[in-house]
């Protein structure tokens, strides 16, 4: 049998897992200076937390888990058992009989499980981040995974506007450290699109318009416009949507001229209040380095249905691609779990797309590519000990170093320090062993140079 | 409903996080020091690669995924589907049919199978560590969970035992760092428990006499020879594994003892100088501040199968508690794949054990109890601006800072700051702010000091 992983899964051979950890651990050191705290929750979720949670489609797509030793109970609940079976195979059945557990298919619902799990022994504003994979029984292709990463950062338990404020600069200042040009971060409100659907006397139709919208970029204001016919608006409404999509201007521009054509609106009136105050505290945290923009940009809908203030998304000028990151606000997502009016504020990081986009555009530091400094090669049994010894020494100050761990030609052993990628080669044969020096090889440039070891200490510090 | 999580599965805090993150780096920073190369293998693997691989326990012990949509195939595949699933209902049996995938029961299966798939791109010898979950069905109790982390490095493709004295080096660097004292690495060879089994006769039985002899430390030296004799081994032989148990003294008194013991037995002696060398490669390699030892012990025997060389295991004499560490050399992993020939060596360390001895002897530093250094509290709305200013420049600096986020009464604030266990406080009441001051608490010692923002920075820095 050759061996094989599942479809839309993924090895991460060393260089993959270092460029990936640096994206991860970058966006992490942004996160801790903001003040959010790590948190993990279990790969396996009760199927009942899941279940329900994301709709029709998404409760087909959770990996569920086939509970152990059904044939242990299989004398007392056969029947039982079997009929459970039949449903599954029926129609799109997920059954708590069989499978108790399931896959965690995001880390919003269970960061809102553990919320109000904890809600007792937390300090609100709770502010956490989650750096986990997740997984989808979703048809696999470029770029969609079964297994994939997530990284969240969320606050509950706090309406301040300068959490949004906070989460805008997250945004600017990771990408601005991971050195992404062209980083664009657009911002609206879900309450400027509930003012519209008010001012156009559909809020009954508020998330039919929600979701024409969020296709504007993908099928154009013709297809908005005919999906709006067909959800039955009227010549006249769609008119004024056009209207509304096509203000333009800078930031104060857009919220003026928003401010005027939905006057009508309370709730949209908040939205426009509400931008214009995040703006100005992220205004203040903002620094004149980070060469990111940020932009009303009042055709953001953002798919999802559980945003109510403030909605984000970012991208990137400089490659085609899409979201690379996106969040808002939420007034009640630990209600599904008994926990009311907790609101909640968070943003979301798309790793797969922003690893793409760095290694597409070279922004993955050299270094990366091997983690060992220096390999020893061994050209003489009788260096062995020496090379222990300096192995040693290197280690000690923090130097990650190797050797090739037994006798070889030294062409096997050129090409093993190859295809480790290793930047430097130290060489003990039985010249340099008799002088006690080492001759080290850069092997990028080519050149090769005799040291002691405190002179090689020195040159890979 | 009252939301909860599977049992034997846990939520992580984040002081949780932090501790575990602790230990987790502390020990990926060793591994690569000594030139060790990260691997991230999928959760899932299929089914088939898992099958067989553990045993018949194993095999039962594995979570297998239920595959998704099967009723979108009832209609072409109804009678295989129920015959399969009778199957699962009747005897414990996996089904490739119903559950495809399976989650990941260790890393090292996984490891073996990912060699095997990238041969061809490999660099031999290739060191990898990885660091990743595994999921059991085993019944959770008091330190045995359904999920839990395994940190495994290996070494594949080099026979020299200069990896064993790496990776013995690798143990005692991490506990060192990580300042857990009173440890012991045990040593032997499974090459001289071959040759015990050969000299009493009874090669045929060296699983038998491997399993007794690991039991040594539970059940004594008469549990051992009364499961020795219900396996049929005569009283003479019996005596003479007692002999073999009993050798004692220093590393190399024991050596030469068992030297003269096994005698007539070549792979004994063969043993023998494996473990000197690797002991003399690792005493080339061993700092005198690792307090720790190592001891040549000939009852270690480790009870899985697959070892054929030196094999190790860590205790600690400073807390009651089972090895929290273990490995050895194994020659053919990868044979299990189709690829033969390939010897390797590895060792694992025992994360959530080394948790509860740290925890326990109260080793964690303490800033672990919060990744914020400084919170800050808003006492008056017209502060907000100075307060956002005051953040940004601590956070320039690279000091994680907080704010509370609206207004609130001080005990309140003062209530979240002790819940978040944030070293210091910093207050901008209207006083301070006419002055263009700060006020700074230490909340360990309750002592209070005026600054301004530079001498904030500095004081935190």
């Amino acid at each position: 049998m050759k061996p094989s992983i599942p479809q839309g899964t993924r090895d991460f051979s060393p260089s993959d897992v270092r460029k990936r950890q640096y994206i991860l651990n970058t966006i992490k050191n942004v996160f801790e200076l903001y003040g959010y705290q790590p948190l993990e929750t279990p790969s396996m979720e009760n199927l009942q937390t899941l279940m329900g949670k994301y709709g029709e489609e998404g409760d087909r797509l959770i990996f569920k888990v086939l509970n152990n030793g059904l044939h242990d109970k299989k004398d007392k609940d056969k029947d039982r058992l079997n009929e459970e079976w039949n449903k599954v195979l029926e129609k799109p059945y997920s059954s708590p009989i069989l499978t108790e557990r399931a896959l965690r298919y995001d880390l919003t619902i269970p960061f809102a499980r553990y919320v109000v799990m904890h809600q007792n022994d937390l300090a609100f504003p709770f502010k956490r981040y989650q750096m986990q994979p997740v997984w989808r029984a979703d048809r696999p292709q470029r770029g969609r995974y079964r297994e994939f990463w997530q990284c969240d950062a969320d606050v509950v338990g706090s309406n301040s506007l300068i959490n949004e404020a906070e989460l805008l600069a997250i945004y600017h200042q990771a990408f601005h450290l991971l050195k992404v040009p062209g980083i664009s971060v657009k911002i609206n409100s879900r309450k400027i699109l509930a003012g519209l659907a008010e001012v156009v006397g559909h809020s009954d139709k508020l998330t039919d318009i929600t979701v024409a919208i969020d296709k504007l970029d993908k099928i154009g204001w013709e297809g908005v416009a005919k999906e709006l016919t067909e959800r039955g608006l009227t010549e006249a409404t769609i008119t004024f949507i056009h209207q509304y999509l096509n203000i333009s201007g800078s930031n104060e521009a857009r919220l003026a001229a928003m401010e005027s054509l939905l006057e009508s609106s309370a709730t949209a009136q908040q939205g426009i209040k509400e931008l214009r105050d995040s703006i100005h505290y992220f205004s203040i945290l903002k620094k004149t380095e980070w060469e990111s923009e940020l932009v009303v940009d009042f055709t953001l809908a953002r798919g999802l249905n559980y945003y109510t203030g403030v909605i984000v998304e970012v991208g990137t000028t400089a490659v085609k691609m899409g979201s690379i990151g996106g969040g808002g606000r939420y007034d009640d997502l630990t209600g599904l779990f008994g926990l009311k009016g907790l609101s909640g504020v968070g943003v979301s990081f798309g790793i797969d797309r922003i690893y793409d986009v760095m290694e597409e555009l070279g922004l993955f530091p050299e270094q990366l590519a091997s983690g060992t400094k220096v390999l020893f090669l061994l050209m003489d049994e009788a260096a062995t000990t020496q090379a222990l010894h300096y192995l040693s020494a290197l280690r000690d100050t923090g130097i990650p170093a190797d050797l090739y761990p037994e006798k070889a030609k030294f062409d096997k052993q050129m090409k093993y320090a190859n295809k480790r990628n290793v930047p430097f080669v130290a060489i003990i044969g039985s010249d340099e062993l008799a002088n006690g020096v080492i001759t080290l090889k850069n092997m990028a440039e080519g050149t090769q140079s005799t040291l002691n070891i405190g002179q090689l200490i020195e040159a890979l510090s």
